[in-house]
């Protein structure tokens, strides 16, 4: 069975909604859960819900690091935070994978310093599966680091590509370098020099992709720097955010529009699980030895249960093994 | 009268769209509008529409900058270009403003070029106006340069103040830089470097936002690269189609909801008339020694008749005087 550990204690709605979260999850798929966290706080929670007894158990962790702690600084500090005990529980292979909706730098520095980077990897990226109109796609960096050297930007295509033949089922995927134009001579350098990199490769390369082509869907991978990554992904749950309380500001001042409303209410809902972050639960950190999942700061229990899924499906494939191959055969 | 001149080349749907949009704003504003391009092909769309004759007047340019050409060498080597043309009416003062839906990277340039920027400031920025759930605000730069120094964020903050100041009326605008942490420890160097910069001046600088708040308008004045304000732009654009492509298409697929997306319509139409960058017409490109408005490459007509209005009310205030007079206050 798939042994999950869930940091208890990270995100906006901890320990609650990650406690509810996994008593979901234990409930609809077949793994083992370890709650990590300040033992006392979770219980109390997890006695409120019902849960499969003998799929859920706790391990104590005396300290937090919060949302807004600097990453590297904490980690150091707080060595037996819910973030550092998880990741050591990976590492001495209790478990299969280690989930965090915490705070971001610190499970990526924690990562870093405990499992290391695969063979030939120099940075970890995390990839995160989007919406598009015609088919999902992941895109890598989405913020593990702010920025990237060409060499980066190629890695994150290997990894971002396994992922997506691996994990999404997708026949060699395509790569595209996000880049305020397609045309070659357009870009940083950086990216001029990522795009002559990949060009000496076997890889399925399409080019420069465009921003405004971000959720049509024509690319399987989009690889940027994690600023940009990061960017893409906060600029996007804040436009619907803004949409939606637009159109209910909107749908609401009048009755007949009110009504339509009401009647669109599927509509509406399905579309709101294509955009939800609930509904995607959680993005991998690529390129650590071991798996790591990254769940949204702002995580509710259905996100948390998402993110249990995702993990499953990860731990499922030799994702790993299959990276380090693909990197033996750049050539460059 | 207030005397446009428009690029009637440039755009994906040009010349067709400005011609009719040209004769839209003439009936609408108190203007004088030139059309710069190829003479004969403006007068085909020009004599099937409806117009005040002495509103509008041609000027011939014999060349033409396509869309993805590249911006310095197309300026340099079509010399008679309608944005080079159109450009130089601006410097002999013929008219008060230039208007190009056209390659944007070329209107940049031969702005710079033939005008030079404004004294003390080292770059030009696009400045342009976004939706938010509060109030909207500008962000600064869109795409003008695709990299940025410390000095040259800072100066873009304060020509978008004095935009959001004289243009947009609000007093004291408070300035934000684009970052991925609202902590002082968060981004690349060279935003930490700007954020340091800023808080020695006396302008009103709030520290970091984050793309999270893109849309909910907490600030007046978004600073940013112009790689990154292209990314925001461009993604706001594709998830706004992809969303409203998913919604049709969930909204059609059986009766009720259908029934209730064409009574909800008029609530659809006002938060389209909210993101449609038609609406918006065009941004300023600020810091350059003269009025150049870059209107969207999809403009259609209603875009142009609003980026002329957009132009008027940008002719009236006397922007650069402003901007010179602030930038001798800064003090770094």
């Amino acid at each position: 069975m798939i042994r999950i550990a869930l940091d208890a204690m990270g995100g906006d709605r901890a320990p609650r909604a990650i406690v509810e979260g996994a008593a979901w999850a234990a409930q609809e798929y077949d793994c083992q859960i370890v709650l990590v966290g300040k033992e006392r706080n979770i219980k109390k929670f997890l006695d409120k819900t019902d849960y499969p007894k003998d799929r859920i158990t706790v391990k104590h962790a005396q300290e937090t690091i919060k949302m807004g702690e600097p990453a590297a600084a904490s980690v150091r500090r707080k060595k037996n935070s819910s973030i550092s005990v998880g990741i050591d529980l990976l590492k001495t292979k209790e478990v299969d994978v280690f989930i965090s909706a915490g705070n971001t730098g610190a499970v990526v520095c924690a990562a870093i310093l405990k499992l290391r980077t695969l063979p030939g990897i120099e940075r970890a990226g995390i990839g995160i599966v989007f919406p598009a109109l015609k088919q999902s796609y992941i895109m890598i960096d989405a913020g593990a680091n702010i920025d990237a050297t060409p060499l980066h930007l190629l890695q994150y295509g290997v990894m971002g590509s396994c992922y997506c033949e691996y994990i999404l089922g997708r026949h060699n995927p395509s790569i595209g370098l996000l880049n305020i134009g397609q045309e070659e001579s357009k870009g940083t350098e950086i990216i001029k020099e990522a795009r002559e990199l990949y060009e000496k490769t076997k890889l399925n390369f399409i080019g420069n992709v465009e921003a405004r082509d971000v959720y049509s869907g024509k690319v399987d991978v989009v690889v940027c720097d994690g600023f940009i990554g990061n960017v893409v992904l906060k600029v996007s749950e804040s436009l619907a955010e803004a949409s939606s309380a637009f159109l209910k500001k909107e749908l609401t001042r009048r009755l007949l529009p009110k009504i339509g409303a009401v009647l669109s209410l599927p509509a509406y809902r399905a579309i709101r699980k294509k955009i939800d972050s609930s509904e995607t639960g959680g993005a991998p950190l690529l390129g650590v030895d071991g798996r790591v999942i990254i769940a949204h700061g702002a995580s509710n229990a259905k996100a948390i249960k998402n993110a249990v899924r995702i993990a499953i499906g990860y731990v499922k494939q030799k994702l790993n093994q299959h990276i380090i191959e693909e990197l033996k055969k750049l050539n460059v």
